[in-house]
């Protein structure tokens, strides 16, 4: 797949919510993910498929997600960003949030690499 | 500005390769910008307006640029994100070439205060 077709399912799966099925179809066994910031002691950096499906199943057993709007992708070379905006409950706190984040990708012989996001904490 | 604002006239003033301009009206004194790579011994990183543009001044002087088309942007909050597809020649080797990157920004009171440029090498 070319970064577009990439990145144009990413779009697809995420705005369903679909993000662990994003994960199996489009990611490299070697990827390396990068959030904005970590708690104290801990890394922003998650390395390889399994910590990044470790994250995600976190994220997902914890949050109830009302809404994910994904926009985008912009494309350019090997890499494309999106943004996500999402309305969510962290069940732990039964807290309802909403958030915004700006997501840059890597994408190599048609797999994702490499992703960073930003957002303001 | 909102970063809306901050985005758009970004945007607008980078299509018409008024970089240095953009870099005046919508900088923070405090910016940090970040590129994808650096060469051996150099740092990735440029800190303060001043090493902006210097970093700027240099890239200007040295690049002739025949078009550049930005895309977006896309906002999420305090962060937003675009393309550039610039083609160019550096004028140095006579040497023309196309690149495409993605530019990720913060804005915090109306000023840009972060940049980070990601673009294969």
């Amino acid at each position: 797949m070319t970064t577009q077709e990439v990145a144009d399912k990413l779009v697809k799966l995420c705005s369903a919510a679909k993000f662990d099925e994003a994960v199996e179809a489009l990611y490299s066994p070697d990827v390396v993910s990068m959030e904005a910031g970590a708690p104290p002691g801990q890394s922003r950096e998650s390395k390889g498929i399994d910590a990044v499906r470790a994250k995600g199943k976190w994220w997902v057993d914890n949050h109830e997600v009302h809404s994910s709007k994904v926009e985008g992708p912009l494309v350019a070379g090997s890499h494309f960003t999106v943004t996500f905006k999402l309305d969510c409950t962290f069940k732990p706190q039964n807290r309802r949030f909403q958030m915004e984040e700006v997501g840059v990708y890597k994408v190599v012989d048609g797999k994702i690499v490499y992703e960073e996001f930003f957002y303001s904490m």
